[in-house]
């Protein structure tokens, strides 16, 4: 099977990686907007050759693979569909799927082709905070998780070759509804991403703020491990959930608030009270989180 | 050399470990407010000896180390100053210093011991997430920094006791003025606290909270490792250091604030400038952060 990968980066790369590990892709042609990481991936064996535009690149390919920031799908999905051939099944690996299914439903249903039909929209729950192929990894997806959301019209047989080619890199699969997980990944993906981002932001445009971050211990890193990310791919995240990650974002700012009153007020019970709330769930809920 | 433990906890029962590790202390007694802890800590071999009062504990004692919550070190200073030795040296553990060094100017001058003096205000910065002496570790500190505050007042040889005793155990002293430690560790480790917490408190907080947490991946296992700290030894902290978390918490929000504006919108230039400003520093302090 020959696999047409757009968006030549870590994910993307990792993906391709494994896929092609398994036996499930025989060949990967990669196309980048960067032609300078399509040419990276291809000197590392990520990807078997580079294409200098979309059409290029799914020219002949069973399997498209979209990895690219989730803003930038729609105009992608829109050139897939002119120039894909009619059996390719389509996937992703956004952050967010609301969006991307809207965006897919858009751009894969133009021409006579209805190539929405072939499209499994994806989530691996997996990366690193250092975006590039450079750092791509057929193991990265070993024991993670992937969400699968497809739509009613999806045809069935494109979601079992997906999902059965994630599991043979290893992960497991969740399949859900796209607005619950959008709902779900605003909580425990997207607002702490945001936070970690604008910590570092904040302490980072402070006058003394390198000699504050020379000091930091073990707890910052892994707390900000995340803020190391990339800029372009989260900003995507952000604005393309943004009603629902507005709305997680909200509640949290109440709760800084409160907690800043009880700051000021001196009152330990309410902010022991908290922090007991959060230290139980995160015990409770160590045996997942740590097993990674 | 005889030291006397009160507060007998993780980084307690793991400063007293590393201690007699190296040869600088001989014998330890501990007295901890749950006597439960004390009594594991000596079937753990961290104590010797477990003492039902403060004045037990320190008698004889050479060296005191005070590791309880840093409210509590007032009341606790105190009784140190009625039964210590006048040659006893004394030093803590706590993560806030201008609170600990007015209590111990307060309750260590009473008496005419000026035990005041013989204080060496200290503070590793290292740490499990598990609080607890069944997790207490003489090799905790190795590779570590350990900040000392003393004040114009504090011997010299007192000072030099207590850096030595942490530099054989494998940590790297930095001295610096409890004022300017504070404000370090406001942004770097208070604030990063309360942010998990509070975070971990949202969520946990929500109908859905157990399902979404079910779905996190390495990002928030990292991001809020930190929240399955002790309470009550972080609301002390955020206490004792009001002032200062209270204005780096404000300036937090500020920019929570501006980013909430951003995202409803649909501002993609100050997200991606914000992220990268992140990005960047936190990438640039990597080697410092993630060689630990």
């Amino acid at each position: 099977m020959k696999l047409a990968l757009i968006g030549v980066g870590l994910i993307g790369g990792s993906a391709a990686a494994a896929w092609r590990a398994t036996g499930g892709v025989g060949y990967v042609t990669g196309y980048d907007l960067d032609s300078g990481a399509a040419e990276r991936g291809r000197a590392l064996g990520v990807i078997d050759a580079t294409a200098t535009t979309i059409a290029q690149v799914v020219e002949g390919a069973d399997l498209v693979l979209v990895a690219v920031p989730v803003l930038a799908m729609r105009a992608v999905f829109a050139e897939v569909a002119e120039h894909a051939a009619v059996h390719a099944v389509i996937t992703d690996v956004g952050s967010t799927k609301v969006s991307v299914l809207d965006a897919a439903r858009d751009g894969l249903a133009r021409g006579d082709k209805l190539l929405f039909r072939r499209f499994v929209p994806g989530h691996p729950i997996a990366g690193r905070e250092l975006p590039g192929v450079e750092f791509a990894d057929a193991q990265l997806f070993r024991g993670k998780l992937v969400i699968t959301t497809p739509d009613d019209e999806t045809d069935a047989d494109a979601t079992t070759l997906i999902e059965s080619l994630w599991q043979r890199s290893g992960a497991r699969i969740a399949r859900m509804d796209a607005v619950e997980h959008d709902r779900i990944f605003a909580a425990v993906s997207h607002l702490p991403h945001l936070l970690a981002f604008g910590l570092v932001a904040s302490i980072a445009s402070e006058a003394d703020g390198d000699r504050k971050l020379q000091f930091a211990g073990a707890g910052f890193r892994d707390f900000t491990r995340i803020a190391a990310s990339s800029p372009a791919m989260w900003r995507d995240v952000c604005l393309a959930n943004r009603a629902t990650l507005g709305t997680e974002l909200q509640r949290y700012r109440d709760l800084l608030e409160r907690l800043q009153q009880a700051i000021g007020a001196g009152d330990a019970a309410f902010l022991e009270r908290t922090f007991a709330v959060a230290s139980d769930a995160r015990r409770r809920h160590a045996p997942t989180l740590d097993a990674e």
